[in-house]
């Protein structure tokens, strides 16, 4: 039988509490540390806590060292880690602060032969997952359009996405970076490597410091398109709009499905009501 | 009593029937010809028939001129019309064929002192007009979005826009020219003039001349928006893809209206489902 594999994870801020879960409910997989400059957040986790990555990676050399940091500290600590010789890196996003740093952690990776992979959920939410297994069985045709309406609803006036993640109301830059990310992602999970890319951002909520609205326009061969409409000021039909945070229109030849704000998608044939 | 004012309608096509039937409805206006280069259509109409334009003003010096031919006609007519001193000059949509001609026919008209009508009609559905009252109410407070998908599903393979209009697959320029100026218009309408806009235009049907497909960005001053995002392939959910050619979602920061295919408008609350 094998051994599982061991996990340390590196940091334990708001987010981090899902990665802790789902780690330990990986059968081949077995957390043993967290770290964070915070102690007791460390401690919080139940696991070996560290208060220093070195003294960690040193003392455990564990097989998957899981990044859940913010950006700024990503390429230093996946240098670190990749150092130490282990089975994987998995680094949150957004992945580096610039696409320098990006390229610098990846060569990094590559020359060590180490996995170093970006940590990104979106393109596994059923919804996406359904809408990409009805367009590979051709339920709506040759897919010309993708939409995707972001759309919140919580930053509006200075409360600004008070109840989970304040600290986006001083992010530089906001929409695309902290956010639209997940649809970029998704986006070449449902449509492939764009060839071409237009945006246009603003940010409406004069509080902040980045941009909170914008559209994102992708080019694809054959005239397909997909556009990102992104605004955290307007909100969407859904009980809870963290759901799906926002509405999504696949449209084909043959066809098309929509996303709703409660996680169901809804086909429909072309000409049908 | 005032006399009613005479018309003479320029044009006896596929589109001029809803001129001649409004002209006859409204009590002011006394139509009294038609002038079509087929004096059969112009006959048809039942008033006094011309199959040529000048014989027709020498005779009948009419008090209103209706231009409902095609662009490259329009402004030779356009400069015929005001030489006979009407009391105003209407013009069908697209306007002229260029910029140039546009301004040359703006300047006669001043030089005469007679109005020059573009005659563009979406602004009066009564969609558009309960949209504008609703905002105007304060329905969803400041108005952030605008949104019009054109689908109305009619242009797909060698038979598109066969059954009304098939002229339209060898128009040169057709998604902007012909159909999405009613929309240009309609924002106007609804949101004022725009400070910038941003253009993508594509053909998606391989047997047309012109673009059929595109998105047309609009910017407002404050970071406000409308997006045109058109491709007459797809379709909209509606018994009749022809009554509002798409869907429009109008977006504020205290609410949304969605307009549906049937032209229902529905007004949403910021918060409610």
């Amino acid at each position: 039988m094998t051994e599982p594999l061991t996990v340390a994870c590196v940091g334990a801020g708001y987010f981090s509490r899902f990665h802790y879960d789902a780690w330990a409910r990986i059968a081949g997989a077995r957390p043993v540390a967290s770290v964070d400059r915070d102690i007791a957040r460390a401690r919080a986790t139940g696991l070996a806590a560290y208060g220093d990555l070195d003294a960690m990676l040193a003392e455990l050399r564990p097989d998957i060292i899981d990044i859940i940091t913010p950006p700024v500290t990503h390429l230093g600590y996946i240098r670190k880690a990749l150092a130490t010789g282990p089975r994987a890196v998995i680094c949150q996003k957004p992945f580096c602060r610039n696409l320098e740093e990006a390229r610098e952690a990846a060569r990094l990776a590559e020359a060590a032969g180490i996995p170093l992979i970006v940590h990104e959920n979106f393109r596994f939410q059923p919804w996406y997952r359904a809408i990409r297994a009805e367009i590979e069985a051709g339920a709506i045709g040759e897919v010309l359009q993708l939409t995707f309406r972001l759309r919140p609803g919580d930053g509006q006036g200075p409360d600004a996405y008070l109840d989970r993640q304040p600290y986006f109301r001083q992010m530089p830059r906001f929409l695309v970076h902290e956010t639209a990310v997940h649809w970029i992602d998704t986006f070449r999970y449902l449509m492939g490597p764009p060839e071409a890319v237009f945006a246009d951002l603003r940010k409406m909520n004069p509080v902040i410091a980045g941009e909170d609205a914008g559209y994102i326009l992708f080019r694809y061969p054959g005239g397909r398109r997909a556009m990102f409409d992104g605004n955290r000021l307007l909100d969407h039909a859904a009980d809870n709009t963290r759901c799906t945070m926002g509405e999504a229109l696949a449209e084909g030849n043959g066809g098309t499905m929509e996303l709703r704000g409660d996680g169901s998608v809804h086909l429909r044939a072309f000409g049908a009501l």
